[in-house]
């Protein structure tokens, strides 16, 4: 097992939500430990000579198998009722390891990232630790170790809130696209259908949106408009 | 000195970006080791069985003076650049503090809170590591130790983009306020004079303001609308 003590920072650790989007629905990836039937969020450690941001994107290329993430921080969770060690213990138990006094007993802070991408063209692949990991929809996720369900929803919260500014960023569009493509990216992570033509005015009024040519189908007389965002300045 | 290593967790601090505020400039509250023309944010450390909120609340109590802040938790700070145990060897030596292997002169991961007040109103005291503590223009920032310059960097960042959101809850304003002292608040915060027109047409259409009686103060023609924040939903 490749956590050996002295290579990592005791008491810190991150977990990530990655939201996957398909156009229809928001789910999240969600790793299992079958026969503890546990569910967890992908997370892990950071090597005492580490970047954080390195640990992250390696620790969650090795668990996920996902590479080139874009990934937002957003907050760092430190209560104390995140502090349980007896799952570790029976995680660890299970694996066949020494067990008193391990390191991964301790309480840890944990640095909480989120993501979001298309579901449909990646292949999450499970790491040695744990038995599978899955894409479950939001609204039917199963109980999460710990905090994991909180930390899921505050990741929520943060997409929903910084939606218009990090669009962009998380790729989940072609080049161009339609108004109607991209307010069905709104209303499925929104979790409501939102009317059309306020959606229209609020999107052009925040200025981050370029207009191309009509995307014309043949014989419709309705060919929508194409759009792209503008490139940041 | 109240920093025994088996009363914290070690490679985890915090750190805090105190915007202070008056109308017309914008400040931040630092601390000076005089003897070594240090200068610093407002941080400090975690017990072993303290939540990270609490231990925020009660560090930047004992070292600023100043209770009941509203903080915003923004970002945590990783890189391997901030950690130089150089700066923190010499403050331990300066106060006579035996050195060799010493928990802070360890690796820190360090969470980075804000907040902004009317530094008319707070009379900040510093603690018994540092020798002062004193609003600084914003532009005239002496060079912080490590990267706490970035980090005040980045907590303004997300002060301007969020203000619209946060602006309630940093309590700045009196409860009904015209429209032209709000837009001296945003006007001294995003460092620009926006145009008077446009700005009253944004904040109306946020959605975020409730309209009441005019302010009369007597002869004038122009008595100016007051406005609340409005409660939260």
């Amino acid at each position: 097992m490749p956590l050996a003590k002295e290579e990592y920072l005791p008491n810190i650790s991150y977990d990530s939500v990655i939201f996957g989007f398909s156009g229809e629905k928001l789910k999240i990836l969600i790793l299992e430990y079958h026969n503890m039937k546990t569910f967890a969020l992908p997370g892990g450690f950071v090597k005492i000579d580490e970047p954080l941001d390195t640990a992250v994107k390696r620790g969650l290329s090795e668990r996920t198998g996902l590479d080139e993430l874009y990934l937002e921080q957003f907050r760092t969770f430190g209560s104390m009722e995140r502090f349980s060690s007896e799952v570790m213990r029976k995680i660890l138990e299970e694996q066949g390891h020494v067990v008193e006094d391990h390191w991964l007993l301790g309480r840890f802070i944990t640095v909480a990232y989120y993501a979001l991408i298309n579901y449909e063209i990646v292949v999450p692949t499970p790491d040695k630790l744990s038995d599978s990991i899955k894409w479950y929809d939001f609204d039917q996720l199963p109980s999460l170790m710990m905090d994991h369900n909180e930390i899921v929803e505050k990741a929520l919260d943060h997409l929903r809130m910084n939606l218009d500014q990090k669009l962009l960023s998380f790729n989940l569009l072609p080049e161009r696209f339609t108004m109607k493509e991209l307010k069905q990216v709104y209303d499925t992570i929104l979790g409501e259908t939102q009317n059309r033509a306020n959606f229209q005015r609020k999107m052009l009024g925040l200025n981050i949106l370029e207009r191309h040519e009509k995307l014309f189908t043949g014989g419709s007389h309705k060919a929508p408009f194409l759009y792209s965002f503008k490139k940041a300045e």
